[in-house]
């Protein structure tokens, strides 16, 4: 053991996870992926896989207990778990959670946290497990692993894009952003003068995207109906640009993408505009929207271009071309993630 | 939402969880058992099951820093989960660890842990698969979900113990609670004067018991060699009488267990008396022995009667007859838990 330290800071969570796994080796045969996508892949029979994803979601840091009703945040911790296995190409299955709470949170509380958790349970088709419920010194904690299950040759991994394969991704992106600004911004107002009512008027839409995201099992199960298996998959959780890069590296290609062709939803621009802010950059870099971010070989796009609930917003490239976003007026810019690093904000 | 405001120790651990998941139905025919025993089974095919269970591990509850170095930490958190799965007779293949933790901790510490969790799995021959860091506001959080393997047929649950089953538990018991008390009073001497070295010498059995506790997997190989499946079997986290009673009310049996029989050892029961604590007190509520307690069919007794790691304890009986605990006198005292709730100690 030397005496040196080194801040957690200076490796950020991906680059720290990396670190601290890089001497593990694979024993079991069942193992056919451990570490590095959105879930673990388990082997089940010859044609079946078991998909693994885990969690940790910490007050303060995740969330804030001075908006995020308690039933929201049990849903929305269930749900990016669920997403987790959806970016896979899996069904979820199962769940456990651990939750750790101060003896000061009365049981009522922790009622509605999982009266949100069954809600989800309900509406996601899974099961509540297994899960250990301990003492917390401060703060809420909740830890949770999603289980989940696919045929073994439409897993979608992060390393399977190709160059041309087209750059897809569900629904709209920064509204779960600029729904946070909102409510930041009405907590600011709250704590200056607590007899002032939050002005959440007009921004139901932005704000459900924040406090109440819904995992896209349903775009999963519409795939298969589609029989499209994506060529490469990840959810958008920490931002577009982010999850792109993630993509690029592991697959080892390059990408074109287009801000013209960014699905951006007009309250979220709207919103965007009012707080001074470029609504691209919010879609860009935003995080939290669970939407898909996915690769289709070319061939499959006649199933698939006439689905609303999907955008082709560029191509992928080969990788010695670089990773390039084409802004409105025609220039490339590289690629950069504008990431989250929760460890920065303490 | 009622304004009513109940306290988490009314419920305690057990009771809070029951409360909480009441609820919860399950939906998947994949799930076989969800919560309620050492870990959850899930179907894998007409012959084979995957167990699943989980922890959480909080910094200040479960453990000090102060006498807990972080590479133990690392291989005691992998080593209680494994234990999870040896309880239902199952074989651990891979683990999830998922970390929070303060920005001030050096990552050089980080390493340290995993460390230990390294050599837990590789001891264990069980692969990490996943994971999260996250940022923590307090102190260090642990949360491992470990997964197994096991043939439908041999899955040993709490409930299967019957009438005139033997009941039985593996090495010896309390060692990890007195290490425990050696471990707090030094903690308390250095305290008050720090140039005092701390006085462990011969407590390495029970110190060793404490902060690097071994998971039975040993034992689970040896109860396939000897093709025994025990009627019912569970961990020793709580305190032998704890899980005893779980056993009890899981199989709707009673039970007779006799004081002379509890497998104290020596050093165990020596720091016990200097220690004015009565060695069968401290054997049948310590805790943390993560010994394996089970009960079997007497026709499986010659099997395993010369076998060094088992104690035969007593014998279950009916449910009406009662659960008692005979002590050296032949009194028959009625079997309480003297169970650990940490939501007491805050």
């Amino acid at each position: 053991m030397s005496n040196k330290s080194t801040n957690i800071e200076e490796l950020g969570e991906f680059g720290l996870i990396d670190h601290l796994t890089k001497k593990f080796s694979i024993q079991q045969k069942s193992t056919l992926l451990g570490i590095g996508d959105d879930a673990a892949v388990i082997e089940l029979s010859h044609d079946e896989v078991q998909l693994v994803s885990t969690d940790m979601l910490v007050e303060g840091i995740h969330f804030n207990l001075m908006y995020m009703p308690l039933k929201h945040l049990g849903y929305k911790a269930v749900a990016v778990n669920v997403s987790d296995i959806c970016a896979m190409n899996g069904i979820p299955e199962q769940i456990t959670v651990s939750i750790g709470v101060s003896s000061k949170f009365p049981v009522e509380a922790l009622e509605e946290l999982y009266e949100g958790i069954h809600a989800a349970c309900e509406n996601y088709k899974i099961d509540l497990i297994g899960g250990d419920t301990t003492a917390s010194f401060s703060g809420l904690i909740i830890s949770i692993t999603a289980i989940g299950r696919g045929k073994k040759d439409q897993i979608t991994y992060r390393s399977g894009a190709k160059e041309y394969d087209l750059l897809c991704v569900t629904g709209d992106l920064g509204g779960a952003y600029m729904g946070l600004q909102v409510l930041e911004r009405e907590k600011e107002v709250f704590k200056a003068n607590p007899n002032i009512q939050p002005d959440l008027d007009g921004h139901d839409y932005i704000i459900e995207k924040q406090l109440k995201p819904e995992a896209r099992l349903d775009f999963i199960q519409y795939l298969k109906e589609l029989e499209i298996v994506p060529t490469s998959m990840i959810d958008v959780s920490d931002g577009l640009a982010s999850e792109i890069l993630h993509i690029c590296k592991a697959s080892k290609v390059g990408c074109h993408i287009y801000d013209e062709k960014l699905p951006i939803d007009a309250k979220t621009s709207m919103t965007a505009i009012d707080f001074n802010l470029d609504p691209t950059t919010c879609a860009l870099n935003g995080g939290e929207d669970y939407e898909l971010l996915f690769t289709i070989d070319q061939k499959d796009f006649d199933k698939i271009k006439g689905n609303p609930h999907v955008s082709f917003i560029g191509h992928m490239t080969n990788e010695q071309d670089g990773k390039y976003f084409i802004d409105k007026s025609g220039s490339a810019i590289t690629l950069k993630a504008q990431g989250w690093n929760h460890f920065d904000e303490q």
